[in-house]
Order: structure tokens, then sequence, then C-alpha cells
């Protein structure tokens, strides 16, 4: 975590913006949940990429701060409908909105968010207004195909591999995409780095999904925010699921027997036991640790990867990440 | 309904647009109730309002199109979310999204309307874009809070008639408001015809809610497109409910007794008779009057009342109108 120290000052001047969006003439049925919200802690992973992108090309954090707020309302309000949707009853720690008030609530609170992160991006400071917001609502569009993906899958016994990672590049990927492309795009840098800075959140927000789904079955439950394994009772696809499945149709390992569906075993200990034992969590740990190479492939072109490159520390704090 | 006829080939044209919002990439699970949603009829009363003012200063009404669309698309992500809310099962005549498939999918058929819509007012043929989406997020945000207050009413015994007229201007004459509004600056008009016409949209808007609450209790069923007297049940806060609470606090209408809260009727048919007989329809209409006759001296600065002023006739439909 001693890089989100060292860039605590930043990140707590999005928190001071971010709250600030709240307007006092908010219904204070509106105002405290979103401020409640607001306030559970958050790595704001998003608003940072965004604003070191700025900084990487040459470019000053100030101007790209409204954009930075704005990639993180829309990013809380991802969260905060997405839990409806899950039936999650925990979030950074805390009970879900919907869940400590109600889901109209938690609607209304999501909707104000986006309302809110468009007038945040609109104050962005950069002569290439016009293009940063094409590519926020391109991104806004593409955060609910994935998630309208990610219910479709539920319902489905078994996806492709291609159809996975069409779901988790909207639904993630895209937006560590566009913090990064919109930071790029405000600092001034050339197509050459604003390309580079795209590719590199989007290369990143895949591998940070594929981590994600995994430490879902793996995590220490006291350190992940919420309960390992929420995923499995709702036959999410993720990574795992799907190579499970692949696996035991390719062979049946020797001297065992598993069971045909990822949700199907006993207990989330036998469930860890057998991903290690089958070798999934290697190998998903392998196909993360790709994404995150051609990632920072990506970055090194605008900076060298360097301990004062904040960007390439991040990662690298993503990619040993526990939970 | 013969204002609507001669506008018929402007609404098909939004309808056309509307439809073409909705990408082919989309995942089924979106496409189709955003589709099923986008084809129910409507009067596109916002678009023609947004198209029509642009025209009224002058402006060509193919360089608000865009707007016009995005309007429609935030008026429908709104219906959508608010019917969830509201458990409200029929929509212009049709089930609700979340009455047809589930709740998760109206949430985020809402959700992808919302990046729709203002994907769409990006698009708009304006030398003064930022302005209008400055209007547009700052609308966006006071639906939502008109929304909450709404909610937050129905859990109160009794509101102010501020309240309820601060309640309905964000819930709805703000988004008349700036639809009107909208389309004068993208028309090209002068300051004060675009405060004019705001002033119009604003005031219409008004009237056109109190008229709907109160049509809500009196409107003939089969025409409503929903449930007479759904707002009763939850004990919505409506002019109607204000004033009457508000008269038998006053005083007690000689020979009879009536419940002390609105909801308390027996029947539908009962409440209606006592309505009529407390003058409380009549005075509810006369209310309604003022806000309509408000709004046309604002629009008269712009457009003479004749029968080429289309907005003129919407105004004297809405006017008229039982259902």
């Amino acid at each position: 975590m001693e890089v989100f120290e060292k860039l605590a000052p930043l990140s707590d001047r999005v928190q001071q913006e971010l709250e600030k969006a709240v307007w006092e003439s908010f219904p204070v049925t509106l105002r405290e949940p979103i401020l409640y919200f607001l306030k559970t802690p958050g790595k704001k992973i998003r608003p940072l990429f965004n604003l070191l992108s700025c900084q990487a090309v040459g470019g000053r954090i100030e101007d790209a701060l409204p954009a930075a707020v704005g990639l993180e309302l829309f990013h809380d309000f991802t969260l905060i409908h997405d839990d409806i949707m899950d039936q999650d009853e925990l979030r950074r720690g805390s009970l879900t909105i919907h869940k400590k008030w109600d889901v109209g609530t938690a609607i209304l609170a999501g909707d104000a968010l986006i309302g809110m992160a468009y007038r945040s991006m609109q104050q962005a400071r950069t002569d290439r207004l016009e293009e940063v917001l094409h590519l926020f609502s391109e991104g806004v569009i593409k955060v609910c195909e994935g998630q309208a993906l990610d219910k479709e899958f539920e319902g489905r016994p078994q996806i492709s591999e291609a159809e996975y990672l069409e779901m988790i590049s909207k639904k993630t990927a895209w937006l560590f995409r566009i913090s990064c492309q919109i930071g790029a795009i405000i600092g001034g840098g050339t197509e050459a780095q604003i390309d580079a800075m795209a590719e590199f959140g989007y290369q990143l927000g895949i591998g940070f999904q594929i981590q994600d789904d995994l430490l879902d079955f793996v995590a220490d439950e006291s350190k992940l925010g919420k309960h390992v394994g929420s995923d499995l009772q709702r036959d999410k696809k993720t990574y795992v699921t799907l190579k499970y499945r692949e696996l035991l149709e390719k062979r049946s390992p020797a001297g065992k027997t598993y069971p045909k569906n990822i949700y199907q075993f006993a207990s989330l200990n036998e469930l860890k036991a057998a991903l290690y034992e089958l070798g999934l969590v290697e190998e998903t740990q392998q196909v993360v640790e790709g994404y995150i190479s051609r990632a920072l492939q990506a970055l090194e072109t605008v900076q060298p990867l360097n301990p004062e490159n904040h960007l390439y520390q991040i990662t690298q704090f993503l990619r040993q990440r526990q939970y």
C-alpha cells in the first residue's frame, strides 16, 4: 500500500471534490445515502489512473481533476446499481445502500451520481472536451452492456472464453481504459501517448477483473470487504469457473472425482482446495500476469518503469494483492 | 390530437432516431427491453417542445434533433426507474419493464438509456454545446432530486404547498423547461427569447403535473394507459390530496362527513364524487389554468398565439386533455 500512502494527498483531493459534488440542496433522502457511499474507503484507482496519466504526458493534474472526480462518481454509480442486481449486502466493508435503506433509494442515489459524474466531467479543462465527453458516454453505455452480459451469462450453463472476455472488457476494462485515455487527452499527450495510455488501462483492466474473480474464491474474507464466494452462489461466470468446466470436459483428473459445476462443492474450502489441486489458481494467475505485462509494455512507451512511476507502482500493488 | 397528427412527420423522425440510438452490438437482454419501451406509443411532448422551440426562434429543426432525441431518452430513463420505485405495472398501456422482465433488467435498461441520452445530446449542432450539456446535467440531477422528494413525502402525513411545488418543479417542470430552453439555444435565439421559452416550458410543466395528478383520480382508466388511483394506494402527495386535507382542517363541510385522509375512501368512485362535491376538481383545474396562462404569456413574446403556432396548439391540447 506504500504507493497509495504516497499518493494520499492526491486521493484526499479527489475525496474532497467528490463530497463537494453533493449539493447542499439535495433532499436528505438523496444526500445521506450518497455521502454515506462516497465516504466508504476506496482506493480511488480510476481517478488516480486518470490524474497520473495526465501527468505522465506532461499535463497538469489540476486540469484533469474534474474528470477524475467524474470517473469515480460514475464508478460508484455502477457499484450501487450492481449491488442491487447482485443482491450483495456488503461493499467496501459497509452495508450496501439497498440493504441499509431500500432498493428505491439505491436506484435513485445511483441515478443522481451519474448526473453528477457528467457535470463534473464537463468541467474538465481541455480544448478537446467534446472528444472527452464522447469517450465518456461510450464508456457509460459499454459498462451497461457488460453488466447486461454478466447477468445474461448467469442464466447459461457455459460460456466461451471469448464471451467472458467481451463481458469483462466492457464491464471493467473499458472504464480503466478511458480513465487513462481521458487523462492523457487532457494532459495534451500525442496521439501515440494517448493510445498507449488507453492500452495500458485496458490490459490492466482485463487482468484486474480476472484476478478479482479469482480472489472472490480464494481471498481472506476479513480483508475483502465482502463475502468470499458471493459470485459462486449466483453461478456467476468467471475465468475460474470457465476453465474448471473446460478442464473437466477435456480430462477427468486421476484419482479424484469433482462435481460437474463449481457451485456444487459442499463448501468453499473444498472448492478452494480443488482449485489449487487442479492448478487453476496458478493458471489464472499466469493469465493475469500476461495482461499486466502487456499493460506495462504500453506504459513503458510513455514513462520509464522506475520507482518514481506511480502508475507502475500501482500496477505492482494490484499484481500482488491478496484481497 | 389534431396538432399531433400535423406534427406526425416530426415525431416519426424522433422515433426513428430513438430506435437508431440502440446499438446493434447491445446484448439482447439490454436491446429487447429498451426497444420494447421505445416502441410504446408516447406523444413525444418533450422532443417536440425542443424542436418547436428551436424553430420558434428561427433555428433549423435538424440542428436540434439530437438534443430532442436525448431529452426523450432521458425521459424514458426516468419513467423506467420511477415505475420500479412506484411498483407500477402499466406504462403507456403496456407492462412495465420490471414487470415483463425483472427489476435488474429495468435498472440496467434505464442506466443504458441515460448514457444514450447524453451521447445523443452531445451531437447537437450548436456552438453553445457546453452550455447545453451543463443545463442537461443540471436537469438530470434536479429530476433525481424531485423523485427523491416525491418518495420522501409519501412517508409524511402532510406536506406544504411550497414543498409540493418544489417537488413537481424538479420532478417534472424542469425537464419541460430545459427542453424548450435548449431548443431555443440551439436555434440561436436571443437571451430574451431563450428565457421566455424556458419560462413557457417551466410554467406549462407545473400545470401539466398538477393536472396529471388530478387525472390520476378522475380519468377514464381505459384511456389513461395505467390504473386510475394508483397514486392513491401509496398516499402519494398531490395537489388534490394537499388541498383536501387543508380544506377539512379549515372547515367541516356541512351535512356530510369525510374521511380524514383521501386514501381512506371506501372506493375510488366515492372519492371522485367527494372531490367534485367539495369543489376540489374545479379549484385544481383553475390552478392548472393559471400556470397555463403564464406559460402562454411567455410564449406569446416569441411567437403569436395563432393556429400556426404548434407550441400553442399542443398547450391547448394539454389544457383540454381528459386522460
